[in-house]
C-alpha cells in the first residue's frame, strides 16, 4: 500500500515515527507533517499565508515538513507532493487520548477527516491516558487494522478514530466499537495578571469524559480497551430535519 | 432573551453589527468576537497562549474583542464574561456562504458548534454568494428564526447552519430544510517562487458545491432559497458501528 502518514504534534514526534517504522516493512510510507506542534487547531486550514515544504531528516527517517496545519498537510500531500493518491491516510500516534467532544478540537482527528473528505480511507490514532511507555504496541495494532480496512472497506466519507490505552499491552482487555461521547468537559480559564498589570486568561482543558455510558469512546478507553469510533463527515442531523420542516418557516 | 453574538470575521465586521442592531431592539445582546479576522480556523482553540479581552467601541456599539478564535470567544464569554448563560448564541453574519464540506473549516460554524457543545441553543448565519447588498434582510430573518427556536426548541447538541442568498429580498424563493452536501471541492494550490527563489504554495478555495442533489444546502442556496441545515455535534457513524462489530477485531 501507499500510505500517507501525518500528525498534529509535528514531524519530530515520537508517535509518528513509531508508526512509520511499523508500516515501512510492508508499505510505501510518505510522511507529510506540520513543522511544529499544532495541537487543538481543529480543522483549521491556512488561507492567509503561503505554505513552505521542507525535507527533514529525523528519527532515522525523512519526511516533508509543512508550515501549516494537519489538514493543510493532507491537502498539500495529495494535491502536490504525492505522485499517486494514497491507499490509506494515518494520522498519529497522538500522545494523549482524543475521545468525546475533544475530537472537535483535535488536529490529529481533523487530518483523518480531511482525508475522508477527499475520498480517502483514513484513521486517526491516539494513545493514552497514562504514562507514555512507547508506542510500539499501538503501532502494531495500526498495522493490523489498516490491513483489515483495505480488506473490508469503509463507508464513503467515514473514517475511524482509534484510541489505544497507554498501559502495558498485556493489560489491554480487547477492542470495542464505540460512539463519540458528547458530554461537556469540565473546563476552566485561569485568570491571571501579566507583568504589565493587565488581566489575561489561559485556557485549561480538562479531558475528563463525564458521559460514562458503557458504549462511549471514553468509557472503553477507561476500561483498558482499544476504542474504535466510526466518524461521519456528514454532520447533518437527519432526525431534526423532519422536526424543522414542521416549523413551516418563511422569509 | 440574553443573546451572545460572535463571528469569525472579527469585531469590526459589518455582518455582525447588522445582527446586533436587528436584535438589540428586543433582546440583551452581548458581542464577544475575535479581535481580527479568523476565517477558516475551524474549531481551533488557543491552548498555547494566553487570551486578552479588550472592550471595543465600533459600528455604533461596543463589544469584547478577544485575541483568539471564534470557539475561544464562545468559551470565554460563557465561562468568564457573561453573568448568566445566554439563551441563544448567534454566529455571523458571515459574508459568503458556509455550505457543503466548507463547514468543517468555518470559524462561523464552529462558534455555533462550540455553543451547542456547551448545551446552548445556537445558529451560524452566512450570506451569499453574490454581491453584498447589506445584511438587513438576513438580520431580519435571524430575528424571526431565533424567536421560533426559543418557542420550539432544538435537539440537544444540535445547532442550525443558516445560509441566506445575497440577492434582493424579494427574489428569495423560500426557506428549505437541507442536508450538508459532502461532495469534494475542486480546490488547488498555486505553486509560486518567492523573491529569494524558494518554492511556496498558496491554497485557493473553490467554494463550488458539486453535489447538485435537490436536498443539499448548496442546491437550495443556488436556487435563491434560504438553507437551514440542522448540524449534529455527535459525529458517530452509527450505521458503520454494526459493520465494524462484524470485523471481530482483536489486539
Amino acid at each position: 500500500m501507499n500510505i500517507l502518514l501525518t500528525n498534529d504534534d509535528g514531524i519530530h514526534a515520537e508517535g509518528l515515527w513509531a508508526v512509520q517504522k511499523a508500516l515501512s516493512a510492508e508499505h510505501e510510507v510518505c510522511v507529510v507533517a506540520p513543522d511544529k506542534e499544532r495541537s487543538a487547531v481543529g480543522h483549521s486550514i491556512t488561507l492567509m499565508h503561503p505554505l513552505i515544504i521542507n525535507k527533514v531528516h529525523t528519527n532515522g527517517g525523512w519526511g516533508y515538513a509543512v508550515s501549516g496545519t494537519p489538514a493543510d498537510c493532507v491537502k498539500l500531500a495529495v494535491r502536490e507532493i504525492l505522485d499517486t493518491r494514497p491507499d490509506m491516510v494515518v494520522s498519529g500516534i497522538n500522545p494523549g487520548p482524543n475521545v468525546g467532544i475533544n475530537i472537535h478540537y483535535s488536529g490529529t482527528v481533523s487530518a483523518a477527516k480531511e482525508a475522508a473528505l477527499m475520498g480517502l480511507k483514513a484513521i486517526a490514532v491516539s494513545q493514552g491516558p497514562g504514562e507514555n511507555r512507547g508506542f510500539e504496541h499501538t503501532a502494531a495494532f495500526v498495522s493490523s487494522l489498516i490491513r483489515r480496512i483495505m480488506d473490508k472497506g469503509l463507508p464513503a466519507a467515514t473514517f475511524l478514530n482509534v484510541n489505544v490505552p497507554a498501559c502495558a499491552p498485556e493489560k489491554i482487555k480487547g477492542v470495542r466499537i464505540t460512539r463519540q461521547a458528547i458530554a461537556p468537559l469540565r473546563e476552566k480559564f485561569h485568570k491571571r495578571i501579566d507583568p504589565r498589570n493587565r488581566t489575561y486568561y489561559w485556557q485549561g482543558m480538562d479531558t475528563q469524559v463525564l458521559d460514562e455510558a458503557p458504549d462511549t469512546d471514553g468509557t472503553a478507553l477507561g476500561g483498558n480497551c482499544i476504542s474504535i469510533t466510526p466518524i461521519r463527515c456528514d454532520m447533518t442531523d437527519y432526525d431534526a430535519m423532519e422536526q424543522l420542516e414542521s416549523w413551516n418557516l418563511k422569509m
